[in-house]
């Protein structure tokens, strides 16, 4: 039991020190022997776990894809109104970007390998969540009826994609957050059927962040 | 003097394959010999042009940098309103990402060496030119007053980048100028002053494409 508990941690290691490595280096760029001595493990232990450079590159973008859908269903939860939910995934997408080494390493590889043809689920999986949301708000009246759900989901997700991208470039994401809200400047007047500021600006300032206990602490044990 | 134009040719067409490998199969991934195959040349030429892969990829950058600088200042002298510039701008880089290599390239090697810390200038001057348009849009009432210059140009920017790999990854930008005009449909009514419908289609409609015969010709010589 204790050894499984060891074994599950070691792996969630291995993956977090991937992460890091890929964040840094890109996939070409990431060896499998920096990969371990960034882990503080063994070559040994990653044969255990995993096959091979890209299956842990799968892993960690499965992994990154995982927390995305989960922090949908768990806003969904909070019972706000559907324009509120938008900006808190927005929000919360980005301040994962921010603090969590996997979630930044799967959005570098997604990005790597879309150079051609790559994995589109991430995507299409996010624009799906986004539609449902608009949809919900159009026939809750929070949205107008002229909006069309597919192209706005897929605008949301193309916006938010270039935006961080940009602050990352320009500004080591240290103005993410302001540039999330921007990007909700310029969009909830279009789209919104209130025309009021003051709740045009309570909407943008919508936030949902997990609580503590599920902050990943994949780095403490061994 | 024959000799002379055919240097300048042969290094245009090394240029050109270089981008096509470098779209194809990123910085890493493109090596000299399949570059200089795919151009048809030798290994001989291009170092006679070029000193290293590194010195062609900043190369292709910087032509791709020199034609965005270009289009702004041949759409600026169309003399149309800024807004339409605007429009014309982001649908022109749409286009020549679709139909120019070197453009595609200059692209995909950014985005790739922005994956920690890259080339910012293309973004920087891309945003600069996009800010003396909204700032003559403002002066000329045709974007509203309440409108911060450079937030907006840093979001034209950030939201076109993400709206074009979002099309580059689901559908190889066969949609791409569709979703540009979703991208204004989105924007337009947030920034401009003008609240009238038919007036925002019109702008929305505008285009500026290059006379034909400014389009590249560097796959013909030798």
């Amino acid at each position: 039991m204790a050894k499984q508990a060891r074994a599950v941690a070691t792996r969630q290691q291995i993956i977090t020190g991937a992460a890091r490595m890929f964040e840094q280096s890109g996939f070409e760029g990431a060896s499998l022997g920096d990969i371990v001595d960034g882990a503080g493990t063994t070559k040994g232990a990653l044969y255990f776990h995993f096959r091979s450079k890209d299956e842990l590159a799968k892993v960690v973008i499965d992994e990154q894809h995982q927390t995305s859908i989960s922090t949908v269903h768990e806003i969904a939860k909070t019972g706000a109104g559907a324009l509120r939910q938008l900006v808190m995934l927005c929000h919360e997408m980005g301040r994962q970007i921010v603090h969590d080494p996997v979630v930044r390493a799967g959005l570098r590889l997604t990005l790597e390998f879309s150079g051609t043809v790559g994995p589109d689920q991430p995507y299409l999986d996010w624009i799906d969540s986004c539609r449902k949301l608009v949809d919900t708000g159009v026939e809750h009246g929070e949205i107008s009826a002229s909006v069309d759900s597919d192209t706005l989901a897929r605008y949301i997700v193309g916006a938010f994609t270039g935006v961080q991208l940009v602050s990352q470039v320009l500004a080591r994401r240290e103005d993410l957050e302001q540039r999330i809200d921007e990007m909700w400047t310029y969009l909830l007047p279009s789209i919104a059927t209130t025309r009021d500021a003051a709740e045009l600006a309570d909407i943008r300032a919508s936030r949902w962040t997990p609580p503590e206990s599920s902050t990943p602490t994949a780095e403490s044990g061994s």
